[in-house]
């Protein structure tokens, strides 16, 4: 009897809810086998709780979609926070940083999981409106810190003013999603690290003295 | 018994068996809903036919979504050939005329269905090896033709002859699945635009006189 309510008082200070659990787990098995293909069952599995803690806890599939989309985008905002839109850093250095954060992130599981955004976008686009409007956003809102990085960085003399910031913040966005999903097929890191390298060397040239004088492109 | 029989000739003759109808309102179904949310019994009921007729033609839904990755196939081929591969037309329009041609295929369905690699390869790429492998090879096939269309350009005078073939080819097949994605969440083929405007405005200038002579890098 001690023992339970011991182990009782133990779980509801230091052990996640199971809420929490279904988030945390139901968000990785979600991100590396795609939501149609998790049913409700295998997320409350993942989990360890029962099936009816998914069902007590979210209205929906779809509600539970819309919530582990809100704790990825946590951790995404947080990477933002700390390159894109972090004023301490070099404006180009800081883009570059936002893009190898996310090579690191996705080597750890050798290029499996993909961006979720990008996986939620390609097959639960017609699932949900809620979900497909959301990733959206995201979308959105990433071009807007990459805009934001460009301008710094025309501000900073490291890109030409006439730049069009908008048009090239969101090919930027939409690139290196791409270039992670064909990494994800490849399961190999070569399709970012391609981006990366045409992105820098023919999009973004640093302007060094020489090609601030004459403008000129760096051919390779 | 005459009429059964007429109407079985007439079923031999001109209407799509079984295993046609399952391929193509299979593959019509899984392009929309995904291969994950898109159930043995929904693939069969799609084509009208019954579930056991599935389990006559398919050894299991893998075996399925690899046959309608080939349907898919001989589509893309037939518009790589049109197109990239086409020696007929200069190779900068060719390349033009294939994004072209899916932006088209695209807005058909309001840019809902977005590419069936990129879906697949989102999707499918941790639930069967083979068909991961199998959109990866597709990858790997069109950025060859990419490559071809670019080579072509360069002996053309439309290109520089010291652009990185293969780099660049690599470049434009993940960042226009890519750009296909995002305009898959977004329901707009901006993105798509948008990619098309960037490439060949910055990466593939085509070379005037003036940027021959001086070697000058368009900036707008």
């Amino acid at each position: 009897m001690t023992t339970t309510t011991d182990v009782r008082v133990d779980g509801d200070m230091s052990r996640p809810s199971n809420k929490g659990k279904l988030l945390t787990d139901g968000l990785r098995l979600v991100h590396q086998r795609g939501f149609g293909a998790s049913s409700v069952r295998d997320i409350a599995q993942a989990a360890g709780v029962p099936q009816g803690s998914f069902t007590n806890h979210f209205a929906s599939k779809e509600a539970f979609g819309l919530e582990i989309l809100e704790r990825y985008r946590e951790m995404t905002s947080a990477a933002v926070r700390a390159t894109l839109r972090n004023d301490r850093l070099p404006p180009l250095r800081r883009l570059r940083a936002w893009i190898d954060g996310q090579l690191e992130y996705l080597r750890k599981e050798d290029m499996r999981r993909g961006c979720l955004y990008g996986n939620l976008s390609a097959e639960a686009s017609e699932a949900s409106d809620a979900i497909r409007f959301r990733v959206a956003s995201v979308f959105a809102e990433n071009q807007a810190s990459v805009a934001y990085c460009l301008e710094a960085a025309i501000e900073a003399g490291e890109l030409a003013p006439k730049t069009d910031v908008q048009e090239l913040a969101g090919f930027i966005v939409s690139s290196l999603q791409g270039a992670i999903l064909v990494a994800k097929s490849q399961r190999s890191p070569i399709p970012v690290e391609r981006f990366t390298r045409v992105l820098f060397q023919h999009l973004l040239p640093q302007r060094d003295p020489a090609s601030k004088r004459r403008g000129r492109r760096v051919a390779r």
